[in-house]
């Protein structure tokens, strides 16, 4: 235990002293993950202390009573596009035609170029709704191509540095338009790492790119050349992306990458025989390949419970919000939880507890956080919500009580708390 | 118009006088499906008067102010389970053991029973939420049984005779553990339609009663001898089930009861191929047949755009909503309408619109409801709701800021309006 002289701020344990970025905050009554109920000691962002509820006295710079509600882990979206939401502009009527990858890119940044939208601010609105909901941690993919070379990405740069005591970000330079089709990508993209970029993106190497191996070999030497993690859009069908997943575990074993290689989506997972995907699991879990699946609306999606079973890492996310894509998403993971839990069937809450260790633990694995964790010693991330269970907590997600990063009151009953 | 003298009771127009059943009430400023704003004048529940926005005077019982929001046709549940919720009781964890119909209903028994359940209570619960979330009209099945008798039917009438003046509702007398296999229970149903059951329903003719001929003999029997409707809940899969909707559509031709049969769920629809689905689809139309679907979590479920273009009856509903069959389902028809948007793939404003339509004109239409529908002299059954467009009201799912039934407000911000 730290040693630490605490002074009486707030008596009354049904209020709350918001003072920023507190030296030290105990909060009382809350369980852990659904668990037996605790009071819990921050000191200086870290968690100093861990005790049966009503073990602690009343002695911190700020005191939040937790009433019986649960505790969460920060949420971790591991998969965000925080440059391409609509949030705050008037109702946007889709009208997209036509269904390839290349239909919704061009119809996104048809709308995006007709609205004016500044990636500054919409990745700014789409950060402080995710904070608001209970989220700590965010991998965003951000898009970069000659027609709008690195604005996007300086925007999302200019949003993680204005929140990044209230968030922790990484950014993954991404060819969303594709990157051997569209000359200047790849240059772009290597400015993209040299400005910071955590990690270098790739998509459908075969369908958008018409040339699987020599896309996959840029994205990997790229990687290796600034010391970055790889992350790949896999949207591809059956055994043509199941080629793409041994392309790249290929890759990740020729370079020793092992354990800094996410493919994410992979819904090829969902559709090849259990033979085959038994023999990518091998590959993947040789290879210790992060798969990144928010599920999906309508088509196949990686079986997320024989992933986990089988000892796969994963991680989940929201994908783009509100944007031109379709209208479903948005930046609550509890519900993005509830929906994965819908389509894959889990009816026991032992299943759709797995899901929220995915979107919790799991995120914070892929993103190296090493300080994630409701422990002693780790980072004071968490959310208080309430519900008597986590999956109650899920499927009716109600406003996030607190919202805590590092020790510090970033949300309060579902809104920003803004200094 | 009416002729009818208008006295001011009310002139801040933000205020609303709730006065329970108002012989006049104006409502101002909304916007009818998205649609250019108007007013609506209400008189003795039935819709009097529909103008330009700003073109009426204050002068009514009742005044509210929709403040420029959407007014939605009341929604419409054709196919819920009021008995079996466990709205209000402490969570419970759901630890099911195995997949099939007869597992889930023996595991919903076994809690119902452990815990003590009352159908009236459950059903009235159930009823509370679902007004307040916007619902004006619920098809419910009711489960009948020898080991319950009739004491679920008897709970739920009770329900209906209590709301009666809030809500519309029609009780299926329903099977829920087999009919053939069961003795006694065809002696129950009947006794439930001599008490008034709306509808006749059945359940998986072959899979469960392991007869489909004579199952669908006694339903449709028993249907026409006390002239109501035929409701049958069909979860086999592909041709299986496509055999049970032949069997169904071959009976509901020879007894002449064309605009009287519903297939709920009819999974099989969305696994056959499409050949023969253009053939039951043929079947389908010819015999006036509503198809319920609610989509599916995991599975394939009926391809509503293309039934809809196909000119074929459809309804939805919410099913049974937090029970043991899983934690996903809830009261909320805008909830419903989201899930098999996104189910279905659509991007488009447009398709989202027409799975409004199902919730709605498509409930109504399968209710028999004459008096429904936006327009002057029909029944002042609505739903004011924050959004500039109906797609954002089924996304954001915000609390209705108002509920009125037959001119009456029966729910405000979220609420119920208790008398």
């Amino acid at each position: 235990m730290h040693n630490v002289k605490f002074s009486v701020v707030e008596k009354n344990s049904h209020s709350v002293t918001l003072i920023g970025m507190s030296k030290t905050l105990l909060v009382k009554n809350v369980h852990p993950l659904g668990k037996e109920a605790v009071d819990l000691l921050v000191l200086d962002g870290l968690i100093a202390q861990i005790t049966p509820a009503g073990s602690t006295q009343n002695q911190a710079d700020t005191v939040i009573d937790g009433n019986n509600q649960l505790l969460l882990p920060g949420l971790v979206n591991a998969h965000a596009h925080i440059d391409k939401n609509l949030i705050g502009q008037p109702w946007h009527r889709n009208e997209l035609q036509g269904a390839t990858i290349r239909d919704l890119v061009d119809y996104e940044r048809k709308i995006q170029l007709e609205e004016g939208l500044s990636t500054r601010t919409q990745s700014k609105l789409d950060v402080e709704a995710s904070i608001a909901a209970g989220t700590t941690h965010i991998r965003t993919h951000v898009d970069i191509d000659p027609e709008i070379g690195l604005t996007g990405f300086e925007g999302v740069l200019g949003t993680k540095e204005e929140f990044k005591d209230r968030l922790t970000m990484q950014t993954v330079a991404f060819p969303q338009r594709g990157m051997l089709i569209n000359p200047g990508t790849v240059e772009l993209l290597e400015e993209a790492l040299k400005m910071g970029a955590d990690a270098m993106g790739g998509l459908d190497p075969s369908t958008v790119d018409r040339d699987p191996t020599q896309h996959i070999n840029i994205v990997f030497d790229l990687a290796q050349k600034y010391g970055v993690e790889v992350d790949i859009h896999l949207h591809e069908p059956g055994m043509l992306g199941a080629f793409s997943v041994e392309l790249i575990t290929e890759r990740t074993q020729a370079l020793g990458m092992q354990g800094l290689v996410t493919i994410s989506h992979v819904f090829c997972l969902g559709m090849v025989d259990d033979g085959y995907l038994n023999r990518l699991i091998d590959q993947i879990l040789e290879n210790d390949i992060t798969i990144m699946s928010l599920g999906s609306g309508k088509g196949d999606f990686p079986p997320l419970k024989k992933l986990n079973d089988a000892g796969v890492r994963l991680c989940t996310g929201t994908d783009g919000v509100r944007d031109t894509w379709g209208p479903y998403n948005y930046v609550d993971m509890l519900e993005r939880i509830k929906l994965m839990g819908y389509r894959s069937g889990f009816r026991r809450d032992e299943d759709v507890e797995m899901l929220l260790k995915v979107a919790t633990y799991g995120g914070a694995a892929v993103m190296k956080d090493d300080s994630y964790g409701l422990e002693v010693g780790k980072a004071a991330d968490f959310v208080i919500v309430p519900g008597e269970a986590t999956t109650q907590a899920v499927v009716e997600l109600r406003p996030r009580s607190y919202v805590i990063k590092r020790g510090r009151i970033v949300a309060k009953d579902g809104a920003l708390i803004t200094d």
